[in-house]
């Protein structure tokens, strides 16, 4: 193998596939990127098992050379050391040549930079997939439902089943559910390409797919192609594939009360920055409870308390208070965590007890739902 | 104490003084600020018996109100919490008011904290020095200077005297000197209103000149008040006092060689450059060891490997050779901290053999030397 190539697109190239290696591994290998070269550009791969990153380069694009191929080959680079110094080399095209024994040989400029590099045949191949179930689904929909699910999956790998985000398809609609036991967050949209017989709910690591997340491209279709036990998302020149988790997911449908004894509206960036206040007390007894409660129809009340430190107190103006008077106390961290994921300008919470659920939407959507279970207390 | 405060101005006041709050401490007062009130503002003080900040927001500034006092007093409050809960507050006056046992109420829109206050006579006083010996230096020297030497000095509390950096003031010229026995930095400059007959080295903490830096403000003149074990350091309405090292400061004028088997000049942009990138690898080899051997008059090679993944090689232009060839090996770590604080676009380099310092300067420049000492090897 030997090359020229624009060190902006291999730069680029290394940085996504860079997500899939392996970092604490016993096969060597895994921590390294394979190149492979051909007339058509370079393709590299990385993967750690649960996820493999593929990522192509033409040779040409939109007319620029991007790619002076002398000699097809490849060769195994190890990574860590590969993206950093490829940032750092000094000019903008960068020469590779592998030698015997995969020795590789990196030049540009006056730095010259000699790899050891490891045979490419050991390198794991990538899962072939049927192209039976394949949904399609905008990157940036894809994008905001992961954001708005995963936060609330556990994180706990005893229950590994709820580390990943649930994925329902039924009558052409795809629903993202996450849950680790005390709160629950759920997302759906409308999808297309979907074939109704070969339905079967599917749970992907919500880790993984906060890794997707970061290298979609914005404003682009992806494909999703479903197997038995691995999910490939393909995009333009790049690849990304993960293990499915196996076992079943909990039914959540049961726990989401559907009657509410009190419900209003209320400003999404007053009540974050009035939570973020109160949490910040909360936070000192480790518990982060935070009590609210009704004064009247306009009016609701947040507050903390902490023995060492003292109190916080917050008053918030809510609109369309429907029902019994309110008092009910939470973990704050998790109402913030919400917080953060809303993007309309005002939510809607909703109770049915002190003891139940409380959901809480955005103003004017019923495809997002988060739930947070309150914190039992007697006070 | 009752009094309304702009918020922008008390929490700039509280962001300074916290660099001298106790982290962690058995003494719970000093992990707060004391806050004193009166007709002319509000002072803030904070202590760790290291260093002690006190900072003074006067209630009129530019004919602006910035506070507006009903009644005087003084308390102590939580700094940590203070600090964070201040910048949240949703309005721009804030109301602090002391009730009975200290117990502190403060107000912003909706917002209502209560903190648990200390006792202010429980606070420490700051140290009263007489105003003999002071030197005078503008704030932008003094941040150059620090930043200059502090890097080199020890980390290891084991020769304490060596984590701070030595003063030494003679015949109207200040010079700090720096060092934990591998390398060396010094730097020196004129200085103003200083009164020969008192001199005497002093050497403070470089941790806490640090500090002082990040608070100094720009373009200003600062008055140092230099005492038995305490010195000040007095901007406009701040007061930053160190502790003095105890203890005698080796003599370090004996290991700066006067005559150089070789130098030469060249780009400091091409040396950190270059020597980023060799350092790369050598940090796998935990030495961080870079070889320089010179090529002909105008070319010297810096390269650096590791037997796992390969080796760097980089060649660098120079100017001005004089002298032997050269062939000399170093931890790169420590030239890359020196290239770091050279704001010349050229660096001069004198060398006297392998096992000798070696010397980096500005070019043209005689106030600013930074010394390394090689990696004894014998290839």
């Amino acid at each position: 193998m030997k090359l020229n190539i624009a060190k902006h697109e291999f730069n680029e190239a290394i940085s996504n596939v860079s997500k899939a290696v392996a970092v604490k591994t016993s096969i060597p290998i895994l921590s390294g990127i394979k190149l492979d070269a051909d007339e058509q550009g370079l393709t590299l791969t990385a993967s750690d098992t649960e996820i493999s990153i593929q990522s192509f380069i033409p040779s040409v694009q939109e007319d620029q050379t991007i790619i002076e191929l002398e000699r097809a080959g490849s060769v195994v680079l190890p990574a860590k050391f590969l993206t950093e110094i490829v940032k750092k080399l000094p000019s903008d095209i960068i020469e590779i040549e592998v030698f015997e024994h995969f020795v590789t040989m990196i030049r540009a400029g006056s730095s010259e930079v000699q790899l050891v590099g490891l045979d490419p045949e050991e390198f794991p191949l990538l899962p072939r997939l049927s192209e039976e179930h394949v949904l399609h689904l905008s990157s940036d929909m894809l994008r905001t439902m992961i954001r708005q699910t995963a936060f609330a999956a556990s994180t706990n790998e005893n229950s590994a089943i709820l580390t990943g985000i649930l994925w329902n398809i039924q009558s052409n609609r795809l629903k993202f559910v996450a849950t680790d036991r005390h709160r629950l967050a759920s997302s759906e949209v409308e999808i297309q390409g979907h074939e109704p017989n070969s339905d079967r709910p599917i749970v992907i690591p919500a880790k993984t797919l906060n890794e997707l997340s970061k290298i979609l491209p914005e404003n682009a279709m992806i494909d999703i192609v479903i197997e038995n036990n691995q999910v490939l998302f393909r995009m333009e020149n790049m690849l990304f594939y993960s293990r499915i988790l196996d076992g079943t997911y909990p039914d959540t449908s049961k726990i989401i009360p559907t009657v509410f004894k009190t419900e209003f509206t209320l400003d999404t960036k007053q009540l974050t920055d009035a939570l973020d206040r109160a949490y910040l007390l909360s936070r000192e007894e480790k518990t982060n409870i935070v009590r609210l409660v009704s004064i009247d129809e306009q009016t609701i009340e947040l507050s903390s308390s902490s023995t060492e430190l003292g109190k916080v107190t917050e008053q918030i103006e809510v609109e369309g208070y429907r029902g019994e008077p309110l008092r009910i106390a939470f973990n704050s961290r998790y109402l913030l965590d919400v917080m953060k994921v809303m993007d309309t300008e005002r939510v809607h919470i909703s109770f049915t007890g002190a003891m139940s659920p409380i959901i809480v939407t955005p103003e004017g959507s019923d495809a997002v739902l988060h739930l947070i279970l309150p914190y039992r207390t007697t006070n």
